[in-house]
């Protein structure tokens, strides 16, 4: 935490490198996805023009940048795809959770309803994997289809776990590595191969974007709880009135005597929990200086991730991905 | 329809060449599909006791058949790949249907919630492709990856004409291409990748699917009106009372005069139509003879199936196929 105040990288800094090819991901998506159905085609415009970081496809291109070989159109193709998949997520999970609102725009289920929504995430998926096919390599496949497995695989067990305020730390990360981690670490692992990278590099990508995830997930935990409405593209307290008990939670009730631990999981079991219950909890996190620790795990797991980049080669990309885990733990949206 | 009242061969009668590997296939599923995740079990456990027909799998079997050396678990990996991708279709459907009954049980989101419904459906489709990625074949991935997509398009298409009664016989084929024949066709083409068939019959074995899978979903159109409950898995007037125009709708409109046209019209505008509405419309439909001229289109795609089969070795397999095509148009349920 000695660092919390040091300046850190933008994510457009952090970007430089793969800026040109970054900007022209945009006009990609379209180009990918225009499938003469003007409903689907008005739910992907407005879900791209939402935006979003493009976290996923900037990993992909700074890991794929590393060999000037590679033909860019399967550069772009890897890139979208991974987009699309997590976009695809995105409109399940908004279903899934009756959201109100995802970066900051309505949700694509409230403007057209559940079943488009449902529909379109499918149209998504499927476009991704035929995208990730033109590509013609089958460890790129297999990266991608076990890390959407995985995906699904956790985003269950995290509507499982809703409510159970005993949910361990230990289960809590089984969670994020499914629906978070997963993708991140299979993106980097895909863009690996792409770039001809032995084994050994592969695996430390793979896991460099595992921890990166797990990294960014938890802060995304805390900003669910600290972030400045119109800063962050989401409502504070979704997560809260979800029943998600994620680690800020966690934390909270291990530092909590037993009887005001007994407090906040009546308050997470009630059964309409409001905006003042919502304060009182996070008000006692504040306190306890949970977000301190909770951010600290954070930047754990980001340390792992920067030590796997020793066997990455040196240059202007790895300083990038360098420079990620120090903004994924600090970022303030 | 000269040879509606000749005996045609049971499916049980096609599937004599590959019984042993159909039966087999059962506990191939729950080999493939157990995860450690009770309720994503129990989900998968209910929807492969309620059982089905296994058209797609069969279909997968008897072409991979005509083939001696194929590996017996790439073979399964197919069979039980294209029926997780079919049962994820059919939790997806059912949740944006809000159907009751499939295949005459409870369907999952009314046991579960649509929660698990739509995240259940995303992980079997997940592990179909991963299972895909097992056979390491880019022209079955191709296959699949593009039948997907197709499935897609075509549940967004058959939701955006709901309640649109002047839909035309064109519209709705194009409807039911992507959400039932394309499956059905890239399942008969990626079998044929499997047994190493050339271009030609690959091309033969996709029309075959197509048009088997067109006369499939024309029959299963008419059987919405005529099943008798109990003895056909879904609830009759379903389609009807989600506003699905399917062809025998198409076909009414078509052979009536301009005053019943604008009837039926209305009784399929309505807001909330009741069993009377239903039963007259049906009676409509008997008394015009619209199920004999819808199933008279049927057998014209099951003939253009049939046709296909001329470039396929002669064997039991292409005798069951041959089979399959007449079962399709005449099958009660």
């Amino acid at each position: 935490m000695g660092d919390e105040g040091q300046p850190n990288a933008t994510l457009k800094e952090i970007s430089e490198p793969v800026r040109i090819e970054l900007d022209a991901l945009e006009s990609h998506f379209k180009d990918y996805l225009r499938t003469d159905v003007p409903v689907i085609d008005s739910i992907f415009q407005h879900l791209l023009d939402g935006g979003g970081k493009r976290f996923r496809p900037l990993l992909v291109l700074l890991v794929a940048s590393c060999n000037n070989s590679i033909p860019p159109e399967d550069i772009n193709r890897l890139a979208v795809a991974v987009e699309f998949i997590h976009t695809a997520t995105l409109l399940h999970d908004d279903v899934v959770d009756q959201s109100d609102v995802r970066r900051g725009n309505r949700v694509a289920h409230h403007i057209w309803g559940a079943e488009p929504s449902v529909l379109a995430g499918d149209y998504l998926y499927s476009r991704a994997f035929s995208i990730l096919v033109e590509i013609g390599h089958l460890g790129i496949l297999q990266s991608m289809s076990t890390a959407t497995t995985s995906m699904a695989r956790g985003e269950v067990l995290q509507l499982l776990r809703s409510y159970s305020v005993a949910t361990t730390i230990e289960e809590y990360i089984e969670v994020i590595t499914g629906k978070t981690a997963s993708l991140i670490s299979g993106s980097c692992r895909a863009a690996g191969y792409l770039a001809n990278f032995d084994d050994i590099v592969l695996k430390a990508l793979e896991q460099y974007g595992l921890n990166l995830g797990l990294s960014f997930q938890i802060v995304d935990d805390i900003l669910d709880y600290t972030a400045q409405k119109g800063v962050f593209g989401k409502t504070t307290g979704k997560d809260f009135l979800e029943g998600k008990v994620t680690l800020p939670v966690i934390i909270l009730q291990e530092v909590l005597g037993s009887g005001s631990r007994r407090e906040v999981a009546d308050i997470f079991l009630k059964e309409a929990p409001d905006p003042d219950d919502f304060e009182k909890v996070r008000e006692m996190m504040n306190q306890e200086g949970v977000f301190e620790r909770t951010r600290e795990i954070a930047r754990q797991y980001s340390d792992k991730a920067s030590a796997e980049l020793a066997v990455f080669p040196k240059s202007d990309s790895r300083t990038s991905l360098e420079a990620m885990v120090k903004y994924v733990v600090y970022r303030k949206a």
